[in-house]
This record gives structure tokens, C-alpha cells and sequence, in this order.
């Protein structure tokens, strides 16, 4: 978790527990690509609003979609949005209640929201969100209609200005309480995959594609 | 899911996708209660900023806590601010990539920022916040000190201008499109806790309290 270079200067520098921030490119992306929701927040006249959002990374930007002719599409375009995500990791437990937290991953970004205007770079856009989630797939699908495209925009974020925060392991108590008898650890939580459960409108005698099979318990 | 009253007149109201809407104060409540991590929008300077934090609720308000003369306490108390949490229930898969979907609850609450003033609240919401993670620890924990207590600021947001959307179960595809051989269903997840894992500087000979016993594995 240390940090080589020194802390940038733009909104995304962390002031509270910055020993926890983490500037790279690389921890940012492994966060986001961890996180299948963010939360966008923008100010719509004067009220702050936040928004869960499905979201996914290409390159070093953050895309969401949002209906065409929706607030998110009509207030985001072009405008300042900041954009939130964590994943919950478990509970810290101290000697102290004040010194208790949580392990997470998180990321905040700020950024302008561009519209991604190109159909090409839109439809390319669609196809980086299936086949990271799902390689393979998106060329078995029954192609995407021009109606479906002309109802969907789609919103870019530059991950340039966007900060880490992990915390991991022990709790830190004050040396002080190093002998309160109380239990002292992390009591863990992950999110786990379970296995593919099929529609009820599935049609018969279609094996489990293999980028599903992964899924399927050992 | 169905909705018997009709939807509030608010900002809370959904607009998008308004058949996954829930309003009653027994959904928002279970959704609030499973996301240890909500995300606080609110303006500052006029630009939107959203940072994750961990929230618990208290009967029919949400509260959170910030440090001391921060800027999230500083900047949000009295203000209004909108606060997004979701957990991320799986992966919804369609025959065509417009009708995949995500399955999640969320709320999103819309209020101001009330800073909770009386000491005895301000105990008895942290306490709360111990007492449902882990019932019984609050009493074993080193008694809070007073610096730790002024260092801490408590802020509570009504709940009653929220809305929770939860979308559960299998793809909805086009009527058109029922005989495309694809893979259709549903790749669930789920958030898991795993076994306590005790800190370095646990003491020799304290047992596993009661409360951290169910989270061992069967």
C-alpha cells in the first residue's frame, strides 16, 4: 500500500486517513473493475443527487449508460459529476469502539461526463462491458437493433482525476489498550459468485456456454 | 414488489424503470440495513462530491459519522445531501446485450444533514450502530474516552423522503425474440462472511465471543 510518488494536487487528493490512498492507475483500475455499481452523483438545480448505476472501465475510462432523453443523460452530458464506488471487505474490531472500521476497496473520481457521440466507439463501448463480464457472449446474442441504440446514451468519465482508499488487515488499537481483554480481529465478507441458475425461458438441449462454466461449484 | 400506495410526489420518486419502486418503510429499511457502505453526495463550491462511508440506521433515520472539523462534517451539516447505497445481487443475462440487466437492491435518500447535538444521542447512536453488527460487544469494548467522543461528528438524515429499487429474477426478453438460442438466466452473487480471523495482537486465552460464533463455518 505505499506510495512512491507524492499525493497529486486536484480534488481527488485524500485529506482524511491519506495513508490509505492510492494514486496509481493500476490500484484504481483493479478497484473499478471489482465494483459492478458506483454511485454518480451530480448537482441537479442547486440539490445534490446521487444515482446506483451499473459501471465499467475501458482503457482509462469509466462508462455508464443511461436512457436517452433521461435526467441522468440530460443533466450528466458534458457536465461535473463525481462518481463513488467501494466494495465492502469486513469489519475491523478494535479494543476500542472508536478505533473499529471496515476493510474496503474504494474509488471516487471527478470528472466531466462526456457523451460518447461515434456509434462505432458507442457499440464498441457495449461490447467492452458484455465481454469482460461475459468473454464471448456478446457474439451469440441476438444483435443489437438501431431502436436499442437510439435509446441508450452512453456517458464516459476520464479516470485521471480519481483517488483509491483501501483498508486491509489488523485492527490499530492505542498502545495504551493493548491489554483490554476483548476479542481483537476482522471478521471478513466477500462477494461470491454462486452458480449459473437458468430462466425459466430457456430453451431446451442449450449446454452452459464456457464462459459460464467457471462459475459452476468445484 | 407490487406497490399498493400510490408513489410520493418527492424527489425520492422513480422515474426510470418505476414498476421496481418501493416505497414503504419496511423495504427501504431492509435494504439500508444490508449495506455497511453508502455513498454521501452533497455540493461543494458548487461542484458534486460523493464519498463513501459507512452508514447504520437507528429506527426511521440513517446516520453516519465524520471526523471532526473534516470537510464531510464541516460541509454537510444542515445541508442538504443525497445519500446512494446498493448491494449487487448478480448478473442478469438476456438474449439481446440492451435487455441484460443487473440484479440489486438499492435506496437512495433524499434529506438534510442534521449533526445529532445531545451527548447521551450521540453515545447511544454509536452504540446502536455496535449493538446491530455485533450484539454484546459495545459492553466489553474499553469505555470511550472523551477526546475520541469530541473528535467525532454524528450526522442523521431522515428517512422518510427514500426510495428503495430491487430488481430480482430472471431476464425479460422480447417476445421476438424467445427462440434465440442463447444461454438465458441468471449469475447470482452474493456477499459472504467468512470465519473471524483474530488480530496479531490478540491475547492468549480470550475465547470467540458469542456474537463472532455464528460466522464460523458449519
Amino acid at each position: 500500500m505505499s506510495q512512491e510518488e507524492p499525493p497529486p494536487a486536484g480534488p481527488q487528493r485524500l485529506r482524511r486517513q491519506a495513508d490509505l490512498a492510492l494514486y496509481r492507475a493500476d490500484a484504481i483500475h483493479a478497484v473499478v473493475d471489482a465494483c459492478p455499481i458506483a454511485h454518480i452523483a451530480f448537482v441537479h438545480e442547486g440539490l445534490p443527487v446521487a444515482i446506483p448505476m451499473a459501471v465499467w472501465r475501458s482503457g482509462s475510462h469509466l462508462y455508464f449508460h443511461a436512457a436517452n432523453k433521461g435526467r441522468l443523460a440530460t443533466v450528466c452530458a458534458g457536465a461535473d459529476v463525481c462518481i463513488s464506488m467501494a466494495c465492502f471487505d469486513g469489519l475491523v474490531l478494535a479494543r476500542s469502539a472508536f478505533n473499529h472500521s471496515f476493510n474496503y476497496r474504494s474509488v471516487v473520481v471527478h470528472g466531466r461526463a462526456d457523451v460518447v457521440e461515434d456509434e462505432s466507439e458507442r457499440l464498441a463501448a457495449l461490447r467492452a462491458f458484455m465481454e469482460q463480464l461475459l468473454p464471448g457472449r456478446w457474439q451469440e446474442l441476438r444483435p443489437v437493433h438501431d431502436n436499442e441504440m437510439r435509446a441508450t446514451v452512453i456517458l464516459r468519465v476520464d479516470l485521471a482525476c480519481a483517488a483509491a482508499k483501501v483498508r486491509v488487515g489488523d485492527p490499530t488499537d492505542e498502545a495504551e489498550d493493548g491489554d483490554w481483554p476483548v476479542w481483537v480481529g476482522v471478521l471478513p465478507q466477500s462477494a461470491m459468485w454462486q452458480a449459473p441458475r437458468a430462466a425459466a425461458t430457456l430453451l431446451p438441449d442449450l449446454p452452459l456456454p464456457a464462459y459460464l462454466q467457471a462459475f459452476l461449484p468445484a
